[in-house]
């Protein structure tokens, strides 16, 4: 019916339900959040200063103990911001239990506790990985099932859909899922769950689908953006629904006017420090943040890492409440900050706040919001000099040292949260610092501070992520100031470029290099690339098969390698090669047969150790071989079949088999089938003495039917640039290198080409060990 | 000084002076189109019935003539939006003129000519071709400027700024421009030009960067997002400052409110019956249109092309003033129009205007700002009764259904102009209607006509373009009506939706399609393309050189083909191969050399013919032999140097010459450079009997030096969709396809690829003729 098969049917289903399950999550997380400061904070309110500061420390160590624990026992996949695993993770990396649902469930929990504990983290980076771990559940949803996991709430969602109308059973619906869950599906549900992730966040759909396509994605296709767009649209417009009193924008601020173009031409030089200034700020927090994880020692005891976090509650609670004491000012309640509950009354007199105390403890969504909004309740022209902002000139700055030391303290902590409701605050409190200068200095010139905090927290977010356009859309989208565009805009290009010379990367990439085990390969191949070969970047020493393989060899290979793909020569008389490893002269397979016969596997597997190179033929798959294996799907050594006869249905299983191979496990399947495990349940041969161990030395497999017989190759002397982008853009896995007579001389891998670059102007944190000839 | 380079300094000053310049012709055709309209309409005024409709179409007509006589006398290239070419252009294709100067001058003054003779066409594409053609003719200044051809306004930018304390002399800088001018730099300056020239048009900087990103260009980088985002932003810049009175939006509405949750959930059924039809009217548009070019003959010659538009003008001058008489309702001037010159008097009584009339006849522009505005002006509560809308519900019925039709007589005529701004009033007036009925219908509903006239006008432009994300940003951007963000996605979804089951492209898609001589590729293999081998979309009979080839034999081949590429095969006795092609045996190269003694250089082509087979070795290029050729650097049959000595100096002067071959001419260079002209220029050969012509017998080149070693290749039984993933991907020209010896059996182009796909499901339009082997 119009084209639309089940198929794309279970799909749509997917993404849609991702939207919603994403909104949902959003809502309850700020709901819980909410409740639990509101609660925090009505407990320390009329207490006396020592007692509240010990009560905020308490039930802040509670929620954060509460928060690590569950990290460090139950899930460890969820600490931090999960933005970088979760880039990681669609770059093609693939990374465990970063999208299961422990995970999920952790993640959520943990970002309530750090943010309600007034720690310096927000919940949108979280987001992010909550919407990539919804959508991936969802998806695998039946796997679940069909393990006797965890019983899950989606299941429900799936069964009263199927019963609605829908005539397609259970059974059918099983195999729809079971399609739809291949790689690259996932991948893009999972790139639709970080749109919908960060929409939520910000309430911004645009702004989540370009976050999604110029930070998160590697991939990208119309239909990927199709699919963001879609669960990003229904993302914000689940939690629209669902909190009737929320702003459209997550940010937005009240009441600012608009500039006319002659105060933008006037203010542009200080715009232009503003924005320089707050991507200074950015870069420098980055720059302590590696800083302090080079000197602080990793902890490895689960009890050092909880008390860690309680230290972190200590200094919060310590520093706002002594700094409060000791510099805070006290104002009168400005119109409606009463009722909305924001404001804490502190050491001051009734219907006063202590603004410097509001600002370290109280939720650092509403701060933000104020901040945003100084100078809108006043005129400038009208008494110029009795206008009282709501925050003091000198609290501000003090407020903005601090913060950016506990923000850099705090990031790498094992406990959810991210860095951009952090980086908004500071920004924002930098910003409005100098408006408020700037309007004592220069009281005619229309200057609203609330402007220039925007502005700030723009260059700020542009300091710490270097992203560009989608920063600009989710500022716009996120604050609904559209009249401001040009001056976001502005900001993120000073912010950016200033920010570029103190150092090269933002912060996910900083951490992507930090993080040993994943290899991420950047959109634009490295300077250093350029002046190498695919010669001098690939690893040496391909193990491949012959076409007509024998049992044993291909067992033992598969036991002493971890590849997944393997290369398979031609039977031919290989010719003398100059340029070749260390291996000697090459038997043919007829001599390797000969062999076989007369003598057992191990010998068989020490001659043909040498066989290394070769005229490709094709490449075969580990999750082939394991099939073929399964199957017994075994020949003598000229390729005439044994045990089983050919019919045309059977070689159909069987290449369905094969291609959903690894669609019937978790992601993490792929690591388990790169072990020996598979292979010892096969029971086939004699290491693991089963009784159904056969007599392998006669038995052979042929590849010729199933290997790809058109595996993309370069030329050895081709520039390391281009493999770069031969295979990023095609999404490789491998890339075999070939000579001029299509002789297998090596293969790349995105370990190869991670480590090739590893000395490029980009990677300043450490060098990476040279790439290991396996 | 901070890793910036004059190179790097000299790219930024192109796309900064593109970003400005665009600016400033948007600006001018702002004003130029402004004045002439309101000059045209005060002289329509207070005439009668008749005389006014003469003088309407007399006017029109000289504006008009003079518009299509440029088109056709001067430069054909600035036809239509021009919107598809440059897309063409950016997609890796060569189209003639398209870029030059006088193309730019003839679209400005076209398109000024067509917005104000009131024929329904708008400056939005032509401003992304203006906004191409000024970053192409920037890039290209030092060329025209050697060239001695038209003095252009641009040199004095950059003199002036060599003179500003820059210290590089005039020659230093010639040297920067002339490195500057590759042709993918050139594509990305394209790129940051369309990005300016639409956000100019809509005064949206993200909505540019993006159109540029989603619909124009087909290679996107990061580097590229910054230039376009930085050209974008200057543009709209510009604007603001140039226009002091401007709205920040181009099509920005006044004062309608915001909606709640609640109304949004109650309308969303008409809201998305508003947008379906909306995309139902833009489907309907492109079908029509699709009719038409089939229905109407081409005309050819000129003064048929140019009574054609007249009869246009004719139509909308008649059907304007005969509907104004008979149909058009009589209302009182509301607040603030007069004062803005807008509203026809007509036949009505002083202080009235006449709807339908000023609809047909005024500025499309004004009439969108206030059709977007309808319900701004009440409150629903009051006066329920008295409401009177500035345009009739008749009166909007009428127009939408004649304006479609007008709309889709205008396109495809010989004069610039394009469809965005006919696409919006067409939906806003078909959303006005629909609002103003539910108004009736439902009057406690709060029913906002406006608002339902901005959603339906992205409506129609989702399903006359097929844009998504771009275009909600573009009319977010573009109203600044942030509020109905989720309205305005929900349109686009609603209508991208409906209008895909109406037919499967887009409006530039199926131009593209249209235009023969232009092979567009998508960025997804089209379906076809998955069951197909490599092999059976290539173009066999691929001619090559030996690595040490006669001379004559080169001129022989560059002379009767129009490659630009050619494989160089190894000096090997070829293997005996089954699957070859009608050629025979294949005589080694010393065979060849025996003949070329002993006979002359006819014979030697005759016999050479059959070379189209070998062992690749490298690709040699056009323009690399033309340089061979030019600097007569010969040898003899055993590569030994005829004629020259070798110098280091003197290799590396040739290494130069070849990688700026290009760069010295206009891209038209191409297409000479691929017919006899430079061959004949260089005298070699005795077929054009010169003086300096030498024997040719014994003089060969040797190709190995200078060849690229390393080419891209495919195996023959690799999938068709796989090799459009590689060409596309990495931006190819020719992709070779070999077999399993690393044998040349085929060669892919672009061509061949859009031919292949010929019956796909996306080419409803005709069927491709099947690929010519060569």
């Amino acid at each position: 019916l119009y084209g639309y098969t089940g198929h794309t049917l279970a799909k749509m289903l997917v993404t849609v339900s991702t939207g919603i399950i994403t909104g949902l999550f959003a809502v309850f997380l700020s709901k819980f959040t909410g409740a639990i400061t509101e609660w925090k904070l009505g407990v320390i309110e009329d207490k006396s200063w020592f007692v509240s500061f010990l009560l905020f420390w308490l039930i802040g160590s509670v929620l954060v103990s509460a928060a690590t624990a569950l990290v460090q026992y139950w899930a460890p996949a969820s600490a931090g911001a999960g933005v970088t695993l979760v880039m990681a993770y669609l770059n093609g990396n693939h990374v465990p239990n970063l999208l299961r649902f422990e995970t999920l469930i952790s993640k959520f929990l943990g970002t309530v506790c750090a943010v309600s504990a007034a720690l310096p983290m927000g919940p949108e980076g979280p987001m992010v990985h909550i919407g990539a771990c919804v959508a991936s559940c969802i998806t695998y949803i039946e796997c679940k099932c069909m393990d006797g996991g965890i019983f899950s709430i989606f299941t429900n969602c799936f069964s009263c859909f199927s019963r609605r109308g829908h005539d397609f059973n259970l059974k059918e619906k099983m195999k729809i899922l079971d399609e739809i869950v291949s790689d690259s599906d996932h991948r893009e549900f999972v790139s639709a769950g970080v749109s919908a992730g960060i929409s939520a966040a910000f309430g911004a759909p645009v702004g989540g689908v370009l976050f999604s396509m110029e930070e998160a994605c590697s991939f990208w296709s119309r239909k990927t953006a199709w699919r963001c767009f879609i669960a990003a649209t229904l993302s914000t417009f689940t939690i629209q629904l669902m909190n009737r009193s929320a702003q459209h924008g997550m940010i937005a601020f009240t009441g600012l006017r608009a500039m006319e173009n002659k105060d933008w031409l006037m203010q542009l030089p200080f715009l232009i420090i503003n924005s320089g200034m707050a991507g200074l700020l950015g870069a420098a927090f980055n720059s302590f943040r590696m800083w302090l994880w080079k000197v602080r020692a990793v902890k490895t005891r689960h009890v050092l890492r909880i008390l860690e976090v309680i230290g972190l509650v200590f200094l919060v609670s310590l520093l706002g409440h002594f700094f409060g004491w000791a510099a805070g000012m006290c104002k009168p309640f400005p119109e409606g900050w009463q009722e909305e509950g924001y404001g804490l009354r502190f050491n001051c007199e009734e219907g006063q706040y202590n603004d410097l105390a509001t600002m370290f403890l109280s939720s650092q969504h509403h701060t933000i919001i104020k901040l945003f909004s100084v100078g809108h309740d006043d005129t400038v022209d009208v008494e110029e000099d009795k206008y009282t902002p709501p925050f003091s000139i000198g609290s501000l700055a003090l407020f903005a040292t601090i913060y950016l030391g506990l923000m850099s303290v705090g990031a790498g902590l094992a406990i959810p949260g991210g860095l951009f409701m952090p980086s908004i605050l500071l920004g924002a409190s930098w910003g409005c610092f100098w408006g408020l200068i700037l309007r004592l200095w220069l009281p005619a010139w229309n200057i609203m501070p609330g402007l220039y905090a925007i502005l700030a927290a723009t260059g700020v977010l542009a300091g710490v992520f270097r992203s560009a356009i989608s920063l600009v859309v989710l500022v716009v989208e996120g604050t609904r100031g559209i009249d401001y565009l040009i001056g976001v805009i502005l900001a993120v290009i000073v912010a950016n470029w200033v920010a570029h010379h103190i150092h090269h990367d933002g912060v996910y990439e900083s951490e992507l290099e930090r993080i040993g085990n994943v290899y991420m390969l950047r959109d634009e191949p490295p300077h250093r690339l350029f002046t190498l070969t695919a010669e001098a970047i690939m690893a040496t020493g391909v193990v491949g098969f012959r076409t007509i393989t024998p049992v044993s060899r291909i067992l033992e290979m598969m036991r002493t390698t971890t590849h997944n793909g393997f290369p398979v020569f031609a039977d031919e008389e290989p010719e003398d090669e100059d340029g070749g490893g260390g291996g000697g002269e090459l038997p043919s397979t007829k001599a390797l047969v000969g062999l076989a016969h007369s003598s057992s596997a191990a010998d068989i597997s020490n001659a043909e150790k040498a066989l290394t190179s070769g005229r490709l033929e094709g490449v075969i798959l580990r999750s082939q071989l394991l099939v073929l294996l399964q199957r017994r799907h075994f020949c003598d050594a000229d390729g005439r079949p044994i045990g089983r006869d050919y019919s045309e249905q059977q070689e159909l299983d069987l290449e369905t088999e094969m291609r959903t191979f690894f669609r019937r496990y978790f992601t993490h399947a792929r690591y388990i089938s790169a072990t020996a495990q598979p292979l010892d349940e096969l029971k086939l041969d004699g290491v693991h003495a089963g009784s159904t161990t056969l007599d392998l030395s006669n038995l052979y497999i042929d590849l010729r039917p199933y290997m790809n017989r058109s595996p993309l190759t370069i030329r050895k002397d081709c520039s390391a640039a281009r493999a770069h982008q031969v295979f990023l853009n095609l999404g490789l896995r491998h890339l075999l290198v070939v000579d001029a007579h299509n002789h297998v001389v090596g293969i790349i891998t995105r370990k190869d080409l991670d480590h090739a670059a590893g000395h490029g102007w980009w990677r300043m944190s450490h060098m990476a060990e040279p790439p290991q000839n396996n």
